[in-house]
């Protein structure tokens, strides 16, 4: 699974994901099933959503194409040029080579990487990074190379130029934060652009920064929760792909939150995750589209 | 708004919602989206579905005819007739001509009457009937007329008659079953079959019949629910529209879980309701279709 | 309802509830018991918390006093004057005195008086107050006095002594904001403190101010709340009693925030309502103790 | 941690969890503070309750004791002996010597030794029992013990005796079936009664049995759930400690259902595993009163 399949032999049936985003007007969702059609394809599972604040249309297509991969994607240039959106067809269920970045907490990798062996989290981790040693066991567990790049105010230059190697190397197609403690630069953010996730362990955009159960230990909320988002120079402030809470009482510690919270986060992480590598999150300016099941 | 509007005037361009059921097969989602391209029409959103168990196809289409509503009909009966489906073409918004049945208890015609009253529930609802005399000041407060009803061995066929006289007389869409504690009779069920929504008070299949409190607190559950269905003739067992649980305790008596399940009562046959008159349901064998937000 | 009941005679015994906040520090429970011991009576259920952060101990006690109130009181006088501490004495299930406060929105007006009637909410309302007159046929329909008291710059200092006046007359314990869209004066907010609970839209501390469900959209949230606190003088920064949430996705609109919020702000507000009638929310600075079931 | 500890040394202030249950009757509070305050110890945290059904009042106490726990057992025994009931001293904080038994499926193991060694779950897991060797890996990574014991007609007796002597040569206080597929024999149940906890993938007592999620499918409910029981021999009928659950929609299928099950399975089993641990759950009969934080 750590390359991508070539586009399919002619000989059989490919599932394929198509996804447009544009201005909206009429005729796109016809001009799309036309591309379908016109390969003598099946439409499985489809959703449009037209956005009267932004207006754009954003579409979601799962499609067989008996024809392949080839001359949809033809059909998409088309369409897409016509309609002056951006257009994507990925072959459905292909797992994204991903880098998992942590630091010394492993309730999210060892979730992400549980999830990717047993219940088919369409993800190919090619490497986790981490600023800390103490997870290199965890991804070994999974069979999965383990990559120490200390940050400290030194070596922060070198770490960016070793991780963007990698992406580059591995072509990495998402990189997932998974309660890594420092912030990426604006190189690897912009490199990256919709293609980094990171969970951040409160409800956004209530207690942004550092500390969020201890803020809201001291506010005295019935709820906390976690917020997965896309990640932008802007920290704390990209646009939101899922969010979940959790109840907690007055009997409950700053500590007795964060383990509370570490359930909450795991979970939103791998939502969010399950849905951008199943090509479900499309981007509305600052805000997500997502079309969940 | 007790009269459903004519089908618009050629001057301005009407909003319709689309919905077919199909057995699955290639083309259809360009063949309903090319009636809307047809009359120059432009799809708002839309969704699709294909169940591989019952090899079903299900679509609902939200979209502007400049046109009006006529050329639409003429172009989904050619689809429906060439696909072999179901469909339908309905104004988005028109509110449905609705009875809602009750007996004692008012938290669910309360919630209903309010909702269409201040939140736009799109329901006409042009009577309220009840087996006892205890909610009319409700549907005065509301300027619904109050049909009382009562509902004994002798009277049981005379109600039933009464009933359809009035469904008839007042062409009415749908029926709501707002903990109204008497069984339909099979021939309302017949003639209103996919009409008639209840709220049963549990989360179904657990607890059927008429104690389901009483029998959560003997089993000692820790989460109560309530369900709403369409009715069949066979009690509790019509397709699930939609289910919602709350929190229960130890120190929960019966009395207490009563109470607590009210809300969710309410709370689900709202949204039960609301999603059948935007037609977002559509039925799947002993299943629903459910195209929420 | 609407006198509180004398001291019980002594023929019968009295349901009581007995809360104490004080210094932590040994001995307390015991000392508590003892009243409830020392009157042969009987303690139905109790809850305890020590909060290490403020020091202070919380204790909520229901319990049978086959005495009436006048011993416990006493035994409660004296524990409370050793232990350094602040108690009350109530009589369980009394509704409390209460003055609703509103605006336009009636959701939450309609909410506590159906309960109120139907679900044994044990608040007293001696009257609505409102700055709108919208809401005046519904408190008519439940047989509740409305008190128009417009709001303007020129009548702001005349409504604040309208209110203070009816609270002092009515002896009114509870003022309840129930989407009432002024601020109280701080000489309101003084006299009452601790008093008055206030529904605010959002899940606080996100989106302070008045239009959070606009904030909400605008940013993306996945997620969207209310917040039931008691009111200070420092606006949406009061004690938090209760919070709750419900999911929106991209496809929903500030329209659609609003409907689904109104459904979270009621039952969030009533919840908080009825803790705060059972005597069962003890303040603990800026946060609350919530001894719920 | 494997060897509990000693009674504390008279140096030292130990932290100790009381619980009591026994026929409801004046007096039992103040006895309990009483044997707290006899040894000079502070009540910590504290719940009581009065069942009126059954009659019995249960009450858990959190205390620290500078005299250690001797003094605290025997003024409990007389407590106990008084009032008829039944009494534990337990250790705060002490994990309990816990044999998990498993299958194919890992979910449940994966999250219970990830949250025994990240995030203090109070288990000290002396052997996983499986009936298939899939998941020693996993017990191996977490330094645990695996031991097979296939499980077929002809061996089941064996199988048992190995278990019941792994139980009595470890003094195992805690079975956790962590989705085992085997049926305890009734020995087992009877040696091990109120000690012995399953998650049951449905939200009982919907859809006993073996295929809870092909029958939650077919039957087209909304909403998928878990439960965590005490084990007995009346099969899915145990007393219920904990019950979640998840929303699932018509685009679910079986597979999808038994994906996002699993987690609501781990996190209910984690659950219940925690608060008996921290010995909040009592038994009143068929049910349980669970005093969570």
């Amino acid at each position: 699974m750590t390359t991508p399949a070539p586009a399919s032999a002619a000989s059989g049936s490919e599932q394929l994901i198509l996804t447009l985003s544009c201005p909206d007007q009429p005729g796109i969702v016809h001009a799309v099933s036309g591309v379908v059609t016109g390969v003598d394809g099946n439409i499985i599972q489809s959703q449009q959503f037209g956005d009267p604040d932004s207006g754009l249309f954003f579409m979601r297509v799962e499609a067989d194409s008996p024809s392949g991969r080839g001359p949809v994607e033809a059909g998409m240039a088309e369409v897409g040029s016509r309609f002056g959106g951006t257009w994507r067809v990925e072959e459905s269920g292909r797992p994204l080579r991903t880098v998992v970045m942590v630091s010394r907490e492993g309730h999210c990798l060892t979730d992400l990487l549980y999830r990717q062996r047993s219940q088919g989290l369409p993800i190919d981790v090619v490497a986790v990074v981490g600023n800390h040693p103490d997870l290199a066991p965890v991804a070994q567990f999974y069979g999965v190379p383990f990559l120490l790049v200390p940050v400290t105010k030194d070596t922060r230059q070198r770490a960016e130029d070793e991780l963007l190697d990698l992406v580059r190397a591995e072509r990495v197609e998402l990189i997932v934060l998974a309660r890594y403690m420092q912030v990426l630069s604006p190189a690897v953010c912009e490199e990256m652009a919709g293609r980094v996730i990171n969970i951040h362990h409160s409800f956004l955009p209530s207690f942004k920064g550092a500390r969020p159960y201890a803020q809201a230990h001291e506010r005295g909320v019935k709820l906390i929760g976690a917020t997965a988002h896309y990640v932008t120079p802007d920290l704390d402030e990209g646009p939101i792909i899922e969010q979940d809470v959790a109840r907690v009482t007055h009997a409950d510690s700053t500590a007795d939150m964060v383990a509370l919270g570490q359930d909450v986060e795991r979970r939103v992480l791998a939502q969010a995750v399950r849905w951008h590598c199943e090509h479900r999150v499309l981007m509305d300016g600052s805000r997500t589209v997502v079309f969940s099941r």
